[in-house]
């Protein structure tokens, strides 16, 4: 199901086969938060930019339009119009940044809604019908995230609780895609590797859940506030103890630059809102580095928003119009910006799988990281 | 340049050349205030929903970016990069319901800025300026227009001055279409007539302007908070003295019904901000009535907006899927029910093309009407 076609150094080259068709790794998927990618971006837009892999919000889902209504709909492949995969995570991020009040017990998390403020219980079993529901490609284990400065008896303590929970998770995926209405009986489970920024019980971590044959493996609670140095240093060290032979995803990352140094430590699955957030604000992703299109000296610049590039902003419009868009808060200007910064990391993802198959990586890393770092242009 | 290629009643089917390619009528202009479709849609959008004219407004780009600036990236055209006919409005109508304390002279309106307070002015020659800086293909003539409950003096008085006023704008247009660096020197310039809902004042005035030979008429100053019947009352009053071989456009006009009754009368050219303003509010058309895309009803909807229709929203998107978007806030259900509504209106332009061509305008009016008063589907 899933194979590594190459390698460089660390860096792997993956295909996945799944029920909706074939991942290319390393693969950065787009956020779709709420079932649409924010800035007007459709599921028929994402056909032409590149991507491979739509990553919509479990506990988004839960509390809008309900997961009950997605299944009735069909799942989110036919409520969305989008035949490729999608990847959900399991809520548990989410409950623990963005809900209310909120207790965690052995059994699960009783929140409250950020939307209502109703009061909702998710656990292991809960997370995994929801994913269920939504019918995606690829579910994500329920997991703890705890705070990235948790001192060490909290993190353990969470830890075991997160391999406990990733148990229930297997089984209930299991019983799920058992079932005769379930709309996608071949749901995978990826699990998700904890322990902040602690070594050992990342390794710990990764040991126990590496050996539960799962169909991925996530590393989360990196980019959640702790220095590029320490999230560098936790996946050299946590990477080599997770199976090589499935995929592996560092969640919510990243910058192009942490893109292409993780990948260099053996990581090939992605996601991050930054695209699509950098591109509301008019913040661009160039090879020479990243523009702000708010900026004066764009007023009368006719060219493109990079020279070459074939995104659907950059074909037709000009900085200086898009800027005009921006400045004037009409929303074509977001989602021009948007489809550029998504197109510019998918066509990136691109040239990481060529690089990898060439044995090129390091070069290609070195060379894109020293014009990215320059200046405005 | 404009030709009469059939009538049937007063229902006029019209051809217009112009420099940047042929309208046929009647035809509904999209707005596109800012040089952009609210709702995130882009001239590239619009050449796929059978868009013919665009239209921008003077006043909204002469304080933002600023007809220099747009001048000097080559014109509307250029910086929309939009091939097709654009329409500019003078100015006239945003000076009088958007901007602060103002002063109406003779020379022209001194008024405040509604971006930043500052002081601007702006009489015939200056929205001739402007509209010729902004290159649009046809541009209208700078006029007051005063409130529909104005009184008979003040009407008198101020149609008077707009005939003055106009007598100026055609002399300065012809003076701005034979300098060497004008964009295009092809510029039309449309008449506006004014009189509120007195229909004497309207005739008086429709004969002085109808003897200037100007590109084409404009009625203004209706559908700012006058009743339907009075609109029509006027039109019917009216439109008998504007030259029949030119172009008559009734500006701001309206609902689907408002451009049924109009073509009617004589009227070809027409545009509102309805169908971009109600498809952001989640409000769209269908032939069997207007729905609220906010009802729970739509909660499982699995169907188009309206089946059969061949616009990118129902092509692809279900109502329950775009009902979602609206409810979170995700532009993408704003963007989809902007096409629609666009989508929707040009269709309805495109069947009082045909229905005036084989002379069954009337059938097909009452057809169209009976279908779109009925009851949400």
């Amino acid at each position: 199901m899933y194979k590594v076609l190459a390698r460089d150094g660390l860096a792997k080259r993956g295909r996945l086969q799944t029920v909706h068709g074939v991942i290319e790794t390393p693969v950065f998927m787009n956020v779709g938060t709420a079932a649409a990618i924010k800035g007007a971006v459709s599921t028929e837009d994402l056909q032409g930019i590149k991507t491979q892999v739509e990553l919509s919000n479990t506990y988004h889902l839960h509390v809008r339009p309900g997961d009950d209504v997605v299944k009735r709909l069909g799942g989110l492949h036919k409520f969305m119009v989008w035949d490729k995969p999608i990847l959900t995570d399991s809520g548990g991020f989410q409950v623990f940044s963005l809900a209310g009040l909120r207790r965690i017990k052995e059994e699960g998390v009783y929140f409250n809604s950020h939307i209502d403020g109703r009061k909702i219980f998710m656990g292991p079993e809960e997370s995994m019908q929801i994913q269920s529901n939504l019918a995606s490609t690829i579910a994500m284990a329920f997991d703890e995230c705890p705070s990235s400065v948790a001192d060490r008896p909290y993190m353990e303590k969470s830890v075991e609780r997160t391999t406990r929970w990733l148990g229930r998770c297997k089984e209930e995926m299991r019983r799920l895609n058992g079932l005769p209405d379930t709309i996608n009986p071949r749901q995978l489970l990826f699990g998700i590797n904890q322990g902040g920024i602690y070594e050992d019980i990342r390794i710990r971590h990764a040991k126990e859940i590496a050996a539960m044959d799962l169909d991925g493996y996530a590393i989360g609670g990196l980019a959640v506030g702790e220095s590029h140095e320490d999230m560098y240093r936790i996946l050299d060290a946590v990477v080599p103890y997770l199976p090589a032979d499935k995929p592996t995803y560092l969640m919510g990352v990243g910058t192009p630059a942490n893109i292409l140094e993780a990948v260099d430590r053996g990581v090939d699955f992605f996601d991050c809102v930054y695209p699509s957030r950098n591109g509301r604000h008019g913040h661009v992703y160039t090879n020479h580095g990243k523009l702000n299109l708010f900026n004066a000296r764009y007023e009368l610049d006719s060219r493109p928003i990079e020279e070459g590039c074939g995104c659907p902003a950059c074909r037709t419009y000009s900085r200086a119009y898009i800027r005009h868009l921006l400045k004037a808060k009409e929303m074509l200007g977001m989602r021009l910006c948007v489809l550029h910064n998504l197109y510019f990391y998918n066509t990136m993802m691109e040239e990481i799988r060529e690089a990898v198959e060439k044995g090129c990586y390091r070069e290609y890393k070195a060379d894109k990281l020293a014009h990215m770092t320059g200046r405005e242009v």
